[in-house]
């Protein structure tokens, strides 16, 4: 085969992964043998997890685990079939009303993973001539459910990061009788920042656009008992659709949109990812709707959390760590430089603290950011030993 | 809000669905309350299932049950991460290893469904300027994975349905430096056809093309031991890459694909449907892993499994139906009319025999079916039962 034609010359080319395994910081792929939830354990050793979405706690909930358990008894463990032929049990429809009347909507819709739920709405709702209008820093599932749009022949406009002035203006460069589509993450989830969605909320109505927002890392964590970013600003109906996972504060895997009855019928019958997927397993659907009504009867976990991540975030604030703009669990903190912020990940986790890299391609040059997050079940102790191993080593790398 | 502008103005004038609903015959959503694998509880009425996708029966299996129930006491009922971050745990990793050896491949890498793995595979390697070259049945997924690839510039020829003379047509109308790849569903899923593997292989090799399989109704089914298409032709090696889903034959929720260590290793850094989804969880993933055992351990489940589908697809050729080709566990009747095939399908279902009604956009007009599918637990008085109720049904709407 003449390699240069070769459309696997591209991995062949491709060493960036090899090259930093071999300068001993990858940070990436690490298997974990044991979780107890803030504590795990990598190759028989125990580190204090802060880069976990886990925020309740509740994968590691024994009520959680026996829901779980209890689904796979009865139901086995796969429903072998999407939703729309073979695959529903009792328990999705179960899931959807409840979910449905949690966020104060008219229905309800399960996808198999968070992922796969932005290519179930977006292209699935705008078509040839119609416009997605979509925050730059907008988590990579939208980002793939927009191209999916585009390659379909909807058109795209992006707007810079949560930035309302810049919405307007690209807003007035879309003809004014097409129809659009606003998606924004309600906390975005590299930096944990909030949408400024009153003003959002504002130039949709003025436009005559509708809205998306993506809750990933805003339900359990903001609004009342954990409704997520419209409940944070009084704007629930304002919001024609709100979307999730179950991978983060639901403790499960999967995904959701809700909004009006036509707009969940219409997706439920013509959305791809939707139609030609297996369905959520029984286990998994049974974890969500336990950790659910925990949420509900214990707002005290949310409390926690948000404790937990101030008293890390004002921690390296007074340390004299760079920090992105957040009040939710996440807390980035700015090492703007790969290789440091390969070598501190490397340090912290010799120290015994686990938390995320963030590099290129995820984040802009002069962005690279070590990024924490936090959940309900850390103890103090936990948190003094991440706020000191940073600083220690942020010391010692010269970044404090 | 001028609704003539309205991006949901289709939900509102979408009404198949409800006109379907009034007629008394939609077959979509039905919640099953209770199963035992090929009988099937809907609203307290047992139904023989003749329209899983589990093969093998082993989603109901006692040890592959146990296996996941022992997965959610160790790690949790979710592992809240990407498999690129804080989500793998050892299970995947063993997985991965076990499937490699078992496809005969170097690496092999899990994705959390079936459908995210095509876009994982297709618009990661399938770049602009470059060709992706596919079956015009093949999987949703695989059609979805293609679209992204369009959206981000690279190129789509279709060739007609396996017809291999078409695909040679294709190939020559593409320039010859331009990286191509062949991408084919193993067993089609509407029909249970397999794919003329040996001359794709010719053709790939002369046009310098390589090949991606998706094997999700080829697994356990056919091949030495279940290991699918490639293995059934002799052709494994010839094969670049396959890819296939857990939630068949495998009993559980999840995706993977197989191939050279560094076209995994491209992939696992680069794909965004893996790198920004949360993983397996590790009740799905020890399910695979139990189910694969099984499948090495028992290939009587797969003698079964055909010879309970020989059985069917011989009676309704003896009564006269018109079956879509095929000799996999796939048995597809056509009805040729939409509503004809959704009162058969209501039919059926009062009966007692629960299948897929496949109708418009799902196959062309023309070619609405019923199609049927079967698994290594299905008893003779099942078997005899669907094809007693086909009979009766057939007369009755003079289908046969």
């Amino acid at each position: 085969m003449n390699t240069s034609k070769d459309l696997f010359r591209k991995c062949y080319d491709f060493t960036l992964a090899d090259d930093v395994k071999a300068q001993g910081v990858y940070p990436f792929f690490h298997p974990i043998d044991e979780t107890e939830g803030p504590v795990v354990s990598f190759g028989g050793r125990k580190l204090i997890m802060a880069g976990s979405n886990n925020y309740l706690g509740l994968t590691s909930d024994e009520r959680v685990k026996q829901a779980s358990i209890n689904a796979i008894k009865k139901y086995g463990t796969s429903c072998s079939g999407s939703r729309y032929m073979t695959g529903t049990v009792n328990l999705h429809i179960e899931l959807e009303e409840k979910l449905a009347d949690f966020f104060e909507k008219e229905r309800c819709l399960l996808f198999s993973t968070g992922y796969q739920t932005g290519q179930g709405v977006i292209p699935t709702l705008v078509q040839r001539g119609e416009y997605v209008v979509s925050d730059r820093d907008n988590h990579a599932s939208l980002v793939a459910a927009t191209i999916m749009a585009v390659g379909q022949s909807a058109k795209l406009v992006r707007y810079h990061h949560n930035n309302m002035d810049d919405l307007e203006r690209v807003l007035n460069t879309i003809p004014g009788d097409a129809g659009k589509l606003i998606v924004s993450d309600g906390v975005f989830s590299v930096s944990g920042e909030i949408v400024d969605l009153p003003r959002l909320v504002e130039l949709a109505k003025k436009y005559n656009a509708r809205i998306l927002i993506d809750d990933a890392h805003g339900v359990g964590v903001i609004g009342r008992d954990g409704r997520g970013t419209p409940s944070e600003f009084g704007l629930v109906d304002e919001v024609d659709m709100v979307m999730g996972t179950f991978s983060k504060t639901f403790g499960s895997l999967g995904g959701y949109v809700a909004g009006e009855r036509a707009v969940i019928n219409y997706i439920k019958h013509n959305a791809s990812s939707l139609i030609f997927s297996a369905s959520p397993t029984p286990a998994s659907v049974a974890a969500v709707l336990a950790s659910l009504e925990i949420m509900k009867a214990e707002p005290e976990l949310m409390e926690r959390l948000i404790s937990n991540t101030d008293y890390v975030r004002q921690g390296l604030k007074n340390a004299g760590f760079r920090l992105m703009p957040s009040r939710t669990a996440i807390v980035s903190v700015i090492i703007g430089d790969q290789m440091k912020t390969l070598t501190f990940w490397k340090k912290l986790f010799d120290a015994g603290v686990y938390v995320n890299a963030f590099i290129r391609p995820g984040v802009m040059p002069g962005m690279e950011a070590l990024r924490t997050s936090f959940m309900a079940t850390h103890e103090k102790e936990h948190l003094d030993k991440v706020i000191t191993e940073f600083c220690t080593i942020g010391k010692e790398l010269q970044i404090i």
